[in-house]
């Protein structure tokens, strides 16, 4: 498997300013994330703290983010990385059914705002996942559901309906559905995923559906849960003032370090990051 | 005495960016540097990595920092900052003849590239200084040398030479020297600073110059010089990720406080620099 000097994971200003600098330094890598790059950067109303922007909305400066990295001949994959496991001198990088490997990571996932539901952490690998596609075959012929937080999780429905006996899809979200047939489209607000050590039911407003696994897919993964071994404080990656993490090699960068939330500060620290793993490599290398 | 809330030093990315916030918190501050935000911008000949804008020169993205906060409405205030002592729960900042307070600070000074001269940090006190407004009554009718790095040293320069009785200005700058007909200009590279304990000579190249005090005057007094008290580490001040200095209230950002000397690791250093200081302000007033 050809093997890339550096994964950058997400495309908000941290992963887009490590990318600038990989770029620079020539390193050979890639970037996931989506091509609107951050729904943080849509959704802002005005963005007056930006230095060099005034009174843009994010959809403006999304617009010149693009455009800088268009130009730099920078192209973002569009896949969501569901585990980075770290091999030693390498990484290795699960996106649904395909695997790519580097040799450091930058993770500029931004942070889920979004709460766990009632239960969830507590049944987490006990019935509960993130990452349906990749347990999937866990419940052949058996009862799934998913709480689905953005689109991308229906095609994730999809899959798994191929080798369940039942999907009940659970949209956080308006729009419409293209889910197959035998999917249950259930429009109720999940309260609470119920277990005894092992997932039973999951409690909406007025209904129970019993259920032998519950995926949540949002639109983060928390980083914990990412990398396994990745130290955590607070809620958030420790990392120093280079941006490492405990894991040599793993480096992150942006609100998923800590606060404050933050265009600039995130596009500094991927800034660092990346030249802090530019660092890492290139010693590594030369070995 | 009037008190500010806030004072920042320098008009670089990171002090630029610090004011942005401080201004959109509705705190009462003034920010010092220069007219050309900072040299370090204009010099730089194409900057491709300050995420937003694309193959751009120094004086580009100067024009662009320039609209940004004077839409903001934030004046830079053209003084230099000689000392900044700590005064408990309020801050004194000497600008030569003047004073001014404030119960927060931040740094954001860059780094001065310039090597010390040889004995410059030995004598330092003992007959070398690097404001020469503050210390000319020191040398009423005395010697003085003035190394001048930029055009600013000459008005210093014509201050001392009021009261001294010999002023020899040494300019590391190319340019017309506007300084008063008693003003020995020697433009000879100085080697050393000469004395045991006590300034006695300024070795040039070629010629060697009897004085009783040398000043120089760089573009940015260390920070160790500019704060007493402030830690520093291998050069640089030591801040954790707050960007808190040891001193409460003394905060910094920007090349000041590490590598990588970066624009928009600056510009995000000085967001949550001001960010920090809002909360310790804040904190303070609610006391
Ligand atoms: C409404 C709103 C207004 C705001 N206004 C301002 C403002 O005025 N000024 C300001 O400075 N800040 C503002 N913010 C905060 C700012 O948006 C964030 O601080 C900033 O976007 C964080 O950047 P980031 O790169 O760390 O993460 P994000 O911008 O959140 O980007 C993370 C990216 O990673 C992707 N990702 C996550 N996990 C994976 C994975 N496993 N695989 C692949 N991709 C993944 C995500 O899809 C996303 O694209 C605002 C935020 C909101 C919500
Ligand atoms: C030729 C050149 C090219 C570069 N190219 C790039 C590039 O492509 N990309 C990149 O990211 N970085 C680049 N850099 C680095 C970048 O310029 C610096 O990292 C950045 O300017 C640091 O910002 P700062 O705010 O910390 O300090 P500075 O920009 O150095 O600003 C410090 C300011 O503080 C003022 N000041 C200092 N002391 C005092 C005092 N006592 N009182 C009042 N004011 C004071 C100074 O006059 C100055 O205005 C380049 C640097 C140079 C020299």
């Amino acid at each position: 498997m050809e093997r890339y000097d550096l994964a950058i994971v997400g495309s908000g200003p941290a992963g887009l300013s490590a990318a600038l600098n990989a770029k620079i330094r020539n390193k050979k890598f890639i970037i996931f994330g989506s091509k609107d790059l951050s729904n943080k950067i849509m959704k802002a109303p005005k963005i007056n703290n930006y230095l060099g922007f005034y009174g843009m909305n994010g959809a403006e400066i999304k617009e010149k983010f693009a455009e800088h990295i268009d130009k730099m001949g920078i192209q973002i994959t569009e896949e969501r990385v569901n585990n980075i496991y770290a091999m030693g001198d390498y990484f290795t990088l699960m996106v649904n059914d395909k695997m790519y490997e580097a040799t450091a990571v930058i993770l500029a996932t931004g942070m889920e705002y979004t709460k766990p539901l009632k239960g969830e952490l507590e049944l987490l690998g006990k019935g509960v996942g993130y990452c349906a596609t990749c347990d999937a075959p866990l419940y052949k012929g058996k009862t799934v559901s998913i709480v689905g937080y953005n689109k991308e999780a229906e095609e994730e429905a999809n899959y798994v309906s191929e080798l369940a006996g039942k999907v009940y899809y659970i949209p956080m979200y308006k729009d419409e559905y293209e889910v197959r047939d035998n999917i249950e489209v259930v429009n109720k607000k999940p309260l609470e995923i119920v277990g005894d050590n092992k997932v039973s039911s999951l409690k909406l407003d007025g209904l129970d559906l019993e259920t032998d696994g519950v995926f949540v897919l949002k639109d983060s993964i928390s980083p914990g849960q990412l990398v396994p071994g990745l130290e955590i404080v607070d809620g958030h990656i420790n990392v120093d003032r280079e941006m490492k993490s405990n894991i040599p090699g793993c480096f992150a960068a942006g609100d998923c370090v800590g606060k404050p939330y933050q265009y600039i500060k995130s596009a500094g620290e991927g800034n660092i990051a990346a030249l802090s793993a530019v660092r890492y490599i290139d010693i590594l290398k030369n070995k």
